[in-house]
């Protein structure tokens, strides 16, 4: 089944090669802007309310994707859906940031770790009681070997 | 910019009708199974040594949206992006659920909020590191009438 989807905006970021982004937002201090196309902007009403928020977004991968991977903080190969590697069968970037100010159709965030250009497909806003679990069991991650 | 994917897999549920859903899936208990076509089993594997999981998945929006919306759990409206409401201008719906076990292409999961049938877009392994935050802010959802 085929799903057309359209971007509501792009993420603008310090970072404009793979080599140079950090891994993971939550590892993240850069800043930058997400600008949500105006059609879209009344849907942010009452957002600079929320500290955090979930950016989905397109990855870019040229590449494609295998479905076996090497996590950049493991030295282990994975199953793909095991993992956040970015490139996947549908490369969608799931990235929890820190919203620093709404200024009309453009947030301020810090914790970027996407590239710059990124096409944005929606924000949600971050709440412990949906998003928050307790004694998660995190299989290699907890196990790898650069602690 | 238009956004082509495909999905990878089908959600099933128990719940057929919106008005029966649970409202997050962090307040269901309701117990369902995602089946990730064949072509993607590898992806799948070490997924088991995982607790938690978030699902994005594509949400039927037969009526589209509204950048303005009276969430479920307040009586006031909000900006679309301020909510989780499942019909937004890119309806991904993502939810964080238990993984109870892993058999071949099927994961049984605990915690099911969506419909039946919904098309599967990614599997993510939760890892706090990445998905939890402190000290979070969260707006109307702080203030709400409901509580």
């Amino acid at each position: 089944m085929e799903i057309s989807l359209n971007s509501i905006g792009v993420i603008h970021s310090p970072f404009h090669d793979p080599a140079e982004a950090p891994i993971q937002a939550s590892r993240s201090t850069a800043m930058g802007s997400v600008e949500v196309f105006a059609q879209y902007a009344a849907g942010l009403s009452d957002l600079n309310e929320f500290s955090h928020l979930f950016l989905l977004y397109l990855i870019d991968c040229p590449h494609g994707y295998a479905l076996s991977v090497r996590p950049f903080l493991d030295d282990q190969e994975h199953g793909i859906f095991a993992t956040r590697y970015p490139c996947r069968p549908n490369p969608i970037g799931l990235s929890l940031v820190r919203l620093l100010r709404v200024d009309g159709n453009r947030l301020e965030i810090e914790g970027i770790d996407m590239l710059d250009g990124v096409p944005l497909l929606d924000i949600k806003p971050y709440i412990p009681d949906f998003d928050n679990r307790e004694n998660a069991r995190i299989g290699w991650y907890d196990r790898r070997a650069h602690h």
